[in-house]
């Protein structure tokens, strides 16, 4: 591995990525969808028989092709960004904040994932031909089911309005409907495999991943506590004893170890990593203020994130959809993306928290429409398992972009009637 | 590439580069070299056929070797390491503070990379034989001449003593002299590619390098406080105008870009990319504070360095050099390392500036005596083009790791006597 080459080359993205995020947020879009676009400029632009890749190649002496050494590394930024993002989000879920809104939050995550899994494989089905099959109508049922933790959060936090009870409902939401998302793929890729459904293996997956979380949230709740009273009693003991304050250890390195401990077991049970890293988290999540952890790891995240969202949009290949079909069947999925997230998860609020009026149960709806990077990481396997098309995955990436640039204005509009003395205008500038 | 298996690699790597840190940290040595000395149990350690990165294979169920993907990825976080480290060195040292000791700085810089190299090359063309070839002898003067700027820097950080008139003549002289040493690099490189020494290649070189900082100084010294003003008064007319605080952009974003790119450039011109980084960091030092970068950028380094001194240890073969010449060779080598730089840096300091006393001669030529990146880059180049055997290797590294043990009690010790009031102790354990 070259470093000098590789270092321009993630120099210039990153100054393209933030271009991109800079201009676009002036537009109150959040900062990540110009990354997005960006990604997908300089994957497609070329002149004449040149294309912008090939020209960056020239320029920094060096290949950045799928299987290039200087790609390996924007795909470890990529995926160590979106790894640090969740867990950030974890960081500022507190457990017991998730367990106040667990019924309502466990209503709207399933009842937002069947309703668009189903529309979404409905329709595909319905279309017959070469795109109705029963693979391509799992694979495009899965990638809508789930909300994009990190985009919903970001916008609520952007908003200041992270400790309402609407918020609470949505982030528990959009971290259960996570968790069914890699359900539902780990199914899907399953069947891809064998082509047939195992119901062993859905019984196994869906056990684990409820395991890990049911014991994650009890570590978080009633372990955590006890080990860092424990040490702070120790310190306390050594301070009355010796009169001197310990050497303290730096809690950033606790923090890239459970972070990066987390992110590998949820990967290795055959969950996404980044539900580790958001798990992972919220077991640091009442200590992360005392220790300074979010700065610490938003810095971290900064300077990987912008990769995520960039290589999104460079796995758009615009040449090969850019046609009336792709065109009109994205517009139908974003349709169906938003429809079945607002009803869908509306209903949930409605069964799941009686005490919550009109006004409420549509933030909700709205704040459950963003998809992101599970539908992606869907869209990703289906698209290397040969089982989704290249016109299918650029549907799904399109989709995911409209619902992020749709939802955030129509959430801080319903946001301003709730709460119109709280909310104040923050530039959104940040992802 | 798996992200699953690296995340489980860094984790551990993370946990027991750390640990060696934290144990040796306790007896007063920095904590970098308890990470070197886990990167040579790392790569040496074995039971019986089993050697501890066989089983790390077994554990993470993926390879370790040269040209694995994981090895890639710690060789990628060992780069970034040790370049933030230097950028972060780059944004305390401010360019007047640097310029107003240049005279001093120079001096010591340059008779410290003359002594040692003289002997270095003097002592192996001496021993004749298989180590004695000319090629033997030009590398390993070469290694010794650099002082590492990031331990020395990170010794009198702990020591809160940076802005003594001591401290500055020591960053300036070990920047000088890292400088010189890539010169040093560049030459005998190109002496052992071509066979020969080349008056034009020697010229090109250090013509370029000198370019490059002299313009990187005036830069810093007068167009940053330009660009600076000018986008202070443009904020100040839009206050005026609008009312309005105007959107700020992330200057962390600023500084890793300023960071990729100029560790590039440096690179690109034949320097190390680390000196690049440095001079990066010093055009922004008068504005570091004001914009929270050391603590952003010292998270970044957080996640990154314990894999460059990890990566140094990693590199020693001791099944091929645990015999009496090695050793023996070793303990000449650190005997000459340290009195060479002692001797050559105290009468650079003493021909430089008249006003030092000898206390402070004293602490000059001890604090350029650690050696580090540098001096372990040379040896690299050299292991790799075959200019230099496994053996002589395992000398430069050894030789590194005890002059940065050795150092720091006695430049401390020095330090206490100049300045009885100002010393205070503060843990060693940050890095």
């Amino acid at each position: 591995m070259e470093i000098g080459p590789l270092l321009l080359c993630l120099a210039v993205m990153f100054i393209l990525a933030r271009f991109g995020a800079r201009v676009i947020s002036k537009y109150g879009v959040p900062g990540l969808i110009g990354e997005i676009i960006v990604g997908i400029v300089v994957a497609n632009l070329s002149f004449g028989d040149w294309s912008f890749l090939d020209m960056m190649d020239i320029v920094i002496g060096d290949d950045l092709t799928d299987s290039s050494d200087n790609y390996e590394a924007i795909y470890l930024f990529a995926e160590l960004g979106v790894i640090f993002l969740l867990f950030t989000v974890g960081l500022e879920t507190k457990v017991n904040d998730l367990l106040s809104v667990g019924k309502a939050a466990m209503l709207v995550a399933v009842l937002g994932v069947l309703f668009p899994f189903v529309l979404g494989y409905g329709v595909i089905i319905a279309m017959g031909g070469d795109i109705g099959t029963q693979e391509h109508a799992m694979f495009m049922g899965a990638a809508m089911v789930a909300t994009s933790v990190g985009i919903t959060a970001r916008v609520i936090k952007d908003m200041k309005l992270i400790d309402t009870h609407e918020s609470r409902i949505i982030i528990g939401a959009a971290v259960i409907d996570d968790i069914l998302g890699m359900i539902v793929l780990a199914i899907v890729v399953g069947m891809a495999d064998t082509g047939e459904i195992s119901i062993s293996n859905i019984a196994s997956i869906t056990i684990m991943a409820v395991v890990f979380v049911l014991v994650m949230l009890a570590v978080a709740k009633w372990v955590c506590p006890r080990i860092h009273e424990y040490f702070a009693t120790r310190e306390k003991k050594y301070i009355a004893r010796t009169g001197k304050t310990p050497m303290r250890s730096n809690k950033l390195i606790i923090a890239i170890i459970v972070c990066f401990f987390f992110s590998w077991f949820a990967d290795n049970i055959g969950l996404a990593a980044i539900i580790g890293a958001f798990l992972g988290g919220m077991l640091l999540a009442d200590y992360a203020w005392e220790w300074g952890l979010e700065e610490k790891i938003e810095s971290i995240t900064t300077l990987f994130i912008s990769f995520f969202f960039l290589n999104v949009g460079m796995q758009v290949d615009l040449g090969e959809c850019a046609n009336i079909t792709v065109i009109g069947m994205a517009l139908l999925f974003i349709v169906l993306a938003v429809i079945t997230k607002y009803y869908g998860c509306g209903l949930g609020a409605r069964l799941g928290d009686k005490s919550l009026d009109a006004q409420s149960r549509k933030i909700i709806g709205i704040g459950m429409i963003p998809r992101g990077e599970v539908g992606i990481i869907v869209a990703s396997y289906g698209l290397a398992s040969g089982a989704m098309t290249n016109d299918l995955y650029a549907i799904v990436i399109i989709m995911a972009v409209a619902t992020t640039i749709i939802a955030p204005p129509l959430l801080s509009k319903a946001f301003r009637k709730k709460y119109p003395e709280e909310y104040t205008i923050t530039p959104a500038d940040k992802m």
